[in-house]
């Protein structure tokens, strides 16, 4: 018998906890679930028999030796700072880990002693990073199979609104950390194009884009992430002419998120004074300089947009005009943003998230110039159960399944980059509905 | 007979030390000068019977013990990082000392100490910081004093180039730290206006100016420092509805430098790749979009401005489009673009450059509103005697004479507010021609 220690039960963990419960019988696993919140471990285990819900507190050190001195495989599902204390007490008990998180240095320090240790400590399992791996390196693995060589790699992933619950003029809403969107993008994107490096600073970025178009969902626009030179060597692509990861949104969001981007709404390194008694237009008008026009014509003659066009549809939309009381003490611009976005971006019950990733190949073979695309698509069921949450959780407890039943030979800190991830993990999640469909081309 | 020594003999050292040996033999002072350089002290000092140069090593522990203790005041000439070690050794034997730099944090934790061993930490002793507090300071006890009520503090400064030495399109040469130049404004500028709080970005700051115009010289334009703020406190000035710092360059300057801030040319925070085999073009280029279109055209587009505008005469001036290579391994852009514009920029041998200065308040009397504006201009004679090295070296060297003579009082880390400094101080400048003219009118 296995014992399986979980660690955080929210919204990402949901699925990942029903899929090891389901295989619980057959393979004859205890799961044990640990929350700070009691409550929310046990809605999520439901009296099922082989589960556990405890209340758990990663900052109790008694506790968390206990529990994990007495499990076999843990999976963290903290915020992704804290998969780190995770991490150690695994190291010193033995135990196999896996967390859905970018790998960091101080997790890659880890590396030779897990080895050591025999154990593997598996991380980006989630979607973005996890499934993106995944897919792109099984295509990758296939055309150097072929003889092929990569002049070209673009991948793109984003999580958005299904349409048919689409209706704000955005055309978003939030599926995931708020705060991340917030402050997405900040610093200096760098890539590769026709064997040029890029580097495109945050106040160019959003209007820095690359259209894209997805079957049955039409079309999309991407904007590109900051560190795609570190996927030349992740991925085995060095000295690939043009490499370049995005995130995607629907046409028209980057050129009006530029606004906010441009006036300072997304700065996090400073308090604004007496933030608490800022009113929405307050707020607004403090990133603007004194005028006798309107808000409006103020805000469009210093951002050089039209005061008539859908950008300013999209900012009024948002209530940047109200004045309605913030009521944040000694907050960031970034922190009021978030609390004003949350209210106006949020899923409602019935609100279904859509997951959207596509990957683009473009290589030479025998002379001739070909195209691979790979696109997934995978829409939520409602609030609670969103497609961010099911490609997150997913291909982490199918990780863990194989880590559990022996399958994963691969020790120390790992992503999931070589076939004997990807092969069984995306044919498991192409059974469970998360699929790529893959077309190739004449260039 | 005092002992005063110098650490550090560089281009702002040189009045300083002219000054201090001038009047050494009327006070019985011995004047040392310590620099790195042996033949820079000797040279400064120029065989002054009063003076004794010395190769003098800041972080050789014994030297620097032994020389502050022998001496009575200390003058702390190091780059501004460096005057803390300076402070700290002062405080360790008990001797006073000056420098031209802002207090940081970590000298502001000696000030307890220095105030119960009775000793004075003068800081903020050149022209920006230092000049400048003098004569605000002095206009705004003035007012005052006369009941008025100030409702708009405005101080602008600025190093350029004397008028019959203006022959580049920028109108503009170096006179200082070219670094501190290239990163100028980065981070968030904070200021009041009308009673609200202003928060400007740095992809803003270049295009958010203010004109102004002074006596003999012309136009020229401000934009905004980054904190202005904290001058309520500083200057007693709380509650005031309007307040502003800012730096004064020639008009067209900020269109132009924006479009390099825009880039992300002034990017500090990474290292380009292959840095050292880039040429200018390939330089400017990482920044862009690929394109078939010109260069210029490119980057026009990408900019906004227009291709045939001055701004393009400004850009190519600096020899962005030319395909020298810049020979920096593991650069910035701000490295890169400092190495682009040392070049350009330089003083002539004979040039010389201009410091301008100036202040204004909008006060209400007696129920009447009136302006006084104060503007000091200052010329340096050849690029070894800088205004801007004159302006910084001689108000520290008469803060040293009042110290030497003791007259100053304050004890513990201070900056020149007070009429103990400003009055005796700007008096002197007056007399070696540092001069403001101040103007009242009516609004």
């Amino acid at each position: 018998m296995k014992n399986i220690l979980i660690i955080g039960a929210g919204l990402s963990a949901t699925s990942l906890i029903h899929y090891l419960l389901k295989h619980s019988e057959k393979h004859n696993w205890k799961i044990t679930v640990g929350d700070i919140s009691l409550e929310t471990a046990q809605k999520k285990i439901n009296n099922h028999p082989n589960g556990i819900a405890l209340r758990f507190n990663l900052k109790d050190l008694e506790q968390r030796t206990a529990e994990i001195a007495a499990s076999d495989i843990v999976v963290s599902m903290v915020p992704s700072s804290m998969h780190i204390i995770v991490a150690k007490e695994c190291l010193r008990h033995g135990k196999h880990m896996l967390t859905p998180s970018y790998v960091t240095p101080e997790m890659m320090e880890l590396d030779e002693e897990a080895k050591e240790k025999g154990l593997s400590f598996l991380n980006e399992l989630g979607v973005d990073p996890g499934i993106d791996h995944m897919s792109a390196m099984k295509i990758i693995d296939q055309i150097k199979k072929r003889g092929g060589k990569i002049e070209t790699f673009k991948s793109f992933c984003g999580g958005l609104v299904a349409p048919d619950c689409d209706n704000n003029p955005w055309n978003y809403k939030i599926s995931w950390n708020l705060r991340n969107i917030v402050v997405a993008g900040q610093g200096t994107a760098q890539f590769k194009e026709n064997g040029h490096y890029k580097y495109i600073p945050y106040n160019k970025l959003f209007s820095t884009l690359t259209k894209t178009r997805i079957s049955n969902y039409g079309d999309f626009e991407v904007y590109p992430n900051r560190d795609s030179l570190q996927y030349c060597k992740l991925y085995g692509l060095n000295n690939i002419p043009s490499i370049m990861r995005g995130t995607i949104r629907r046409p028209g969001y980057s050129e009006a998120w530029n606004v906010l981007v441009q006036l300072g709404c997304t700065d996090d390194t400073y308090e604004m004074k007496d933030s608490h008694k800022l009113t929405h237009l307050d707020y607004l008008l403090s990133f603007l300089p004194e005028s006798d026009k309107s808000v409006e014509e103020s805000l469009a003659n210093f951002t050089h947009i039209d005061s008539k066009s859908v950008i300013m549809t999209k900012l009024k939309w948002l209530g940047l005009f109200s004045d309605e009381i913030i009521g944040l003490k000694n907050a960031t611009p970034a922190m009021i943003l978030q609390k004003i976005l949350e209210k106006k971006w949020a899923l409602e019950p019935t609100d279904r998230d859509l997951l959207v990733m596509q990957h683009f190949f473009d290589f030479e073979i025998n002379g001739e110039k070909k195209r691979i695309t790979s696109s997934m698509t995978y829409e939520g069921t409602d609030r609670e159960n969103t497609a961010m949450a099911y490609t997150v959780g997913t291909p982490l407890a199918i990780a863990t399944k194989l880590l559990a039943k022996d399958k994963i030979e691969l020790k120390g800190v790992q992503i999931p980059t070589s076939p004997e991830f990807y092969e069984p993990i995306l044919a498991e999640l192409d059974n469970l509905g998360i699929q790529f469909i893959v077309e190739e081309i004449d260039l």
